[in-house]
């Protein structure tokens, strides 16, 4: 069958899938041409299409390049089923899956398959390996047209590659003999039939969004990210760790953290089966109505000051009743999972025996592993409650932390500025397409802006030297007035970086109130040891800074923050025993994304955006 | 200073840290021999020490090779501080700084600091580099040799490379002529000060544990075995998705799961003072206390059978303070946080405005992105509260997951094998050292282990012959009886790894019961198209499947599990449009680690441990 052929075939097998990968044939300098007469297998998604013949009229033209510039697929459908033929031309084993798959009528009450189909389809296929397509023609004889035109559906098919019939840009086209496979598409019901589908619209659909062309780009540029990432860092000597998501400490100590428990499924347990309501015996919710009840009838023996007997019954009665629901609220107290309530949560019932939180950053953890193993980096999910707009902001993002021992914050400028260029550099030479792509649909001054990153010198200059140079800006009135002690906001670091030097820019030595608590305060008391770099149209991508190694300083920094000490007993231990200087930073790894793609909303940066009141997927 | 003579330096400098990495002297061939005279700056933590000549006596041997096996150092304190000394010896730039360090008194008040102090120090001093530590030679007039000795210190040092005045294993050591840097440690407060402490002993320390020769070495395992991972995927064409955390499905479907909440805080937030209480007004609290005082008032009325007056009065006077309690209930009900009482959560108050679950495995979003790219994989945390033994379980761990589109589950079993031999392959070529030190200290069969599952082809065999296999066994009794039809357990696993094959095995197709939904149901409708790969000594490492990609089929698969269909929708949307066959797999990373180290729990194969009622740092 298909796969024994193929594995025979000089080209290149996809791994671990018996077809061959797109980008083997299309990313070729000779986009293929060399190829011609070879058979293959492909699979892939259908990207657009067009019929043709259906009353063995002239040739339409076929799909062009970009599969964005044809309309969305015909749906003109046949009334046929065609699994007879298709099974017609696959081994017996295949032939069961082929039905499920194409589904329609069994061979008994199927007419003839080529009666009123239009003649051949030209198909556009994508298999996610490279940001090209193949020209697929598919004949009415391998199987039905109206199957395999619509946008989406997938397909596992054998051919011969070819040259065009037709001329077009396109120097290789696959010529199918033989469907292997074919999922079909409900045009009724799958949201993305259209091509450039706004991004805004695709965020309502993440799990099906990767299979648009942008996403897709999007996508492969993150992955190379990630890999020049960790190419980066072993390069370097930097140990690669897993620091913990799950923590005991508010790491930011802004509160602004999730915290993770078991305590509400313990909760919902009790609302199972009441034995109480089973038997039809009374709960409390019963027993408070009637208090409401005999509260209102005392009520009304008071007003009308009938007899004091009568009163005092109704009163014995209503004390009761009262003294019951005492007890029974004494009883709920008693189960589990009853033990939280209004503004008080007990803990100690939680799955940890303690609050615990999400993590907002590696950064206490890693800095016990930089003070043991020198240099190390952590890759990992954290998490914000900040409730800022979402194109900018995330509750869950991805982060990328370095941490260096024995290093001041020059040297940690120095690496964020390798790294950075590092990362620019690769994605130009590991992603020149899908680059293209990006630049031609989102922004075109994308490829210039990694380029000028990549071989410019970072501008470094002090946060005071910032604010007055911001300060004497006449023709830019910001939303937020510029005086020193300022939190700079976006606009502001957008501007440095924009207008004012166009390239990267390096903050550093804020006031301390603006930075963590475990920052190094500088001599002057004021400052502290921080920086962050800001960038060309996505702001602030990185903030890093040289740790507090004072104890004594340290311990005054978390009480002037008004964080518990306890909490960081086992940080302040990093200082207590063989200390060092050390020094690290962050990279928003989403916004890196977002400075490689020119993407304009993180949402559209990470695969399933987690943002306030969003939990789609 | 220092730094500038060394960066003129042949020897590799540490990446932004001015000190030379001890691998790049002790890890050449010649063991560094070469580059004796050589001036080097280094940094690290003195792993254990000698002191000598403290009455000029006979000079006492050198701590050997072997940090274990030389005694805690000697903590005879100089009762002087040595501040002058070294400001003596460094910049005036660094002097502070120093003094901040090994504090002391000012100079005014110091004494003679050679006074009865011993003459000079052997130290083992470690950076994390290596396994292997450099012994460096400090003299009294350096600096004081009871700052220098105890384990744990740190030290950044510039001196001479030398062979060793001493006969000894060692071929180079480092005669410090300049102390940059002391971190100092209180022995009585340091609890590693003992070498080859229990592992047991660390895991209290998982925050200073990275210090001690064995976990340093399982961490620099741990980052080989995470760089072959992306090294392997990526040249395989695997893209690298990050999948979310956060998730709206309780994707294992057994209700395992951890709950993201910000509920919490929204009820803590009630108990910051109340301005009723700051008022000396009354609470509920308070109420309910004079509610009970009243009853027990009322009752005594009622024995005494005092007149009916008084009792009348307590009566309505106790009523009247019921209803105030009432009230009070209500207006406690309305605030913000109250929203969860016991049984009973609104969700729609929660940051999501639903639930929210930690994800147990990517499995289902993976499929996403498989389904629109062709082979993807992820490696990230994954949670679970399932309560089994800790050594084996972690309520936090990570987990890498392939998937793969147009493929079957013997494209994935041949994946599996390639990727697990890659990987022994991998730590076998770049981790000898740290292999040999486990090997010595864990488990003298590790490597060879590795060598048998990097050179064996994998025993593949169903889950029906496997059970009757087991079933045969005369010479073995298991704890639980092996029938058809049950989980097999890590007991049955290991006794077929371990006794029988004595090398890696698949087993596959097993009975549906014990595998999730999504699992590809066979033809037999009694098996599902699922794999486990079981390893000698750690059992199960790997869990893959086939998944079902006939809709209905994984509809009824979803009821039968008793999952919520609706959650499942956007999941089942992958089935409706341009649906695929694709296999995937899932690797426990710490049984990964533990199988590299020959470490028995996995408490001691990641960072940061997370288990039941356990939570520090």
């Amino acid at each position: 069958m298909a796969s024994q052929q193929v594995s025979e075939h000089p080209l290149q097998l996809s791994s671990y899938s018996k077809r061959v990968l797109l980008k083997t044939i299309l990313d070729r300098p000779d986009g293929g041409l060399g190829l011609t007469g070879e058979r293959v297998v492909i699979g892939g998604w259908v990207k657009s299409s067009k019929e043709k013949g259906r009353n063995s009229g002239a040739p339409q033209s076929p799909p062009s390049g970009n599969a964005s510039e044809v309309p969305a697929a015909s749906t003109q459908g046949v009334d046929v089923t065609c699994s007879e033929v298709i099974q017609a031309r696959i081994p017996p084993c295949l032939r069961s899956f082929v039905r499920i798959f194409i589904g329609g009528r069994r061979p008994s009450d199927a007419p003839d398959p080529t009666k009123k189909a239009p003649s051949m389809a030209y198909l556009l296929v994508n298999d996610g390996s490279s940001v090209s397509s193949i020209q697929v023609v598919v004949k009415s004889s391998v199987a039905p047209i109206s199957q395999v035109t619509s946008p989406g559906t997938s397909i596992l098919a054998e051919g011969l590659l070819k040259q065009p019939s037709n001329t077009g840009k396109r120097v290789i086209e696959l010529e199918v003999e033989n469907i292997l496979h074919i999922g079909t598409v409900d045009l009724t019901k799958y949201p993305l039939t259209k091509t450039r589908l706004p991004l805004e619209f695709l965020r309502n659909y993440s799990h099906l969004r990767p299979r648009t062309t942008m996403v897709a780009s999007v996508t492969r540029i993150r992955n190379a990210l990630a890999y020049a990432t960790h190419t980066f860092c072993q390069n370097h000597g930097f140990l690669y760790v897993n620091m913990p998501v799950i923590t005991s400490t508010d790491s930011m100590g802004n509160g602004e953290t999730f915290q993770v428990t078991t305590l509400f499924s313990e909760a919902e347990k009790i609302e199972e089966p009441n034995p109480m309501n089973d038997h039809g015996a009374i709960n409390l919710e019963v027993v408070k109505t009637a208090i409401k009840e005999k509260s209102n009838r005392v009520q009304e023996l008071q007003r009308t000051d009938s007899n004091k007997e009568a009163l005092l019954v109704a009163l014995l009665d209503l004390q009761k009743t009262n003294e019951l629901a005492l007890q029974m609220e004494e009883r709920e107290k008693a189960k589990p999972g009853t033990s939280f309530k209004v503004g008080k949560v007990d803990f100690s019932e939680d799955y940890f025996s303690r609050q615990a939180y999400l993590s907002a950053s590696a950064q206490l953890h890693i800095e016990s592993y930089a003070c043991a193993l020198g240099s190390v980096y952590a890759f990992g999910p954290t998490f914000r409650t900040k409730d800022s707009h979402s194109s900018r902001h995330l509750a869950e993002s991805w982060m990328v932390e370095l941490e260096i021992a024995f290093a001041e914050l020059e040297d940690a400028m120095n690496c964020v500025e390798d790294y950075v260029k590092f990362l620019c550099k690769w994605i130009l030479e590991n992603c020149s397409n899908d680059m293209k792509l990006l630049a031609k649909r989102i922004d075109k001054t994308s490829m210039d802006r990694l380029r000028s990153v990549a071989s410019s010198t970072f501008e470094r200059l002090t946060y005071t030297k910032t604010v007055e140079l911001l300060m004497e800006i006449a023709d830019k009135t910001f939303e937020t007035k510029v005086y020193w002690g300022i939190n700079l906001a976006e606009e502001h670091e957008r501007y440095l970086a924009d207008e004012i030097f166009k390239k990267p820019v390096i903050i550093y030595d804020h006031p301390k109130e603006v930075k963590p608590f475990y920052v190094r305060v500088n001599d002057d008391g004021k400052t502290v040891c921080a920086m962050d770099l800001v960038l060309p149209k996505v702001g602030a991508v990185i903030r890093g800074s040289q740790k507090e190694e004072r104890i004594d300083v340290l311990s005054t920094r978390i009480q002037e923050c008004g964080l518990r000490q306890e909490m960081y007993d086992w940080y302040l231990d990093l200082r207590r025993h063989g200390n060092v200087k050390h020094t690290g930073f962050s990279l928003g790894f989403e916004q890196m994304v977002m400075l490689a793609t020119g993407l304009d909303d993180i949402r559209d940066a990470i695969p399933f955006p987690r943002s306030h009141g969003k939990l789609t997927c």
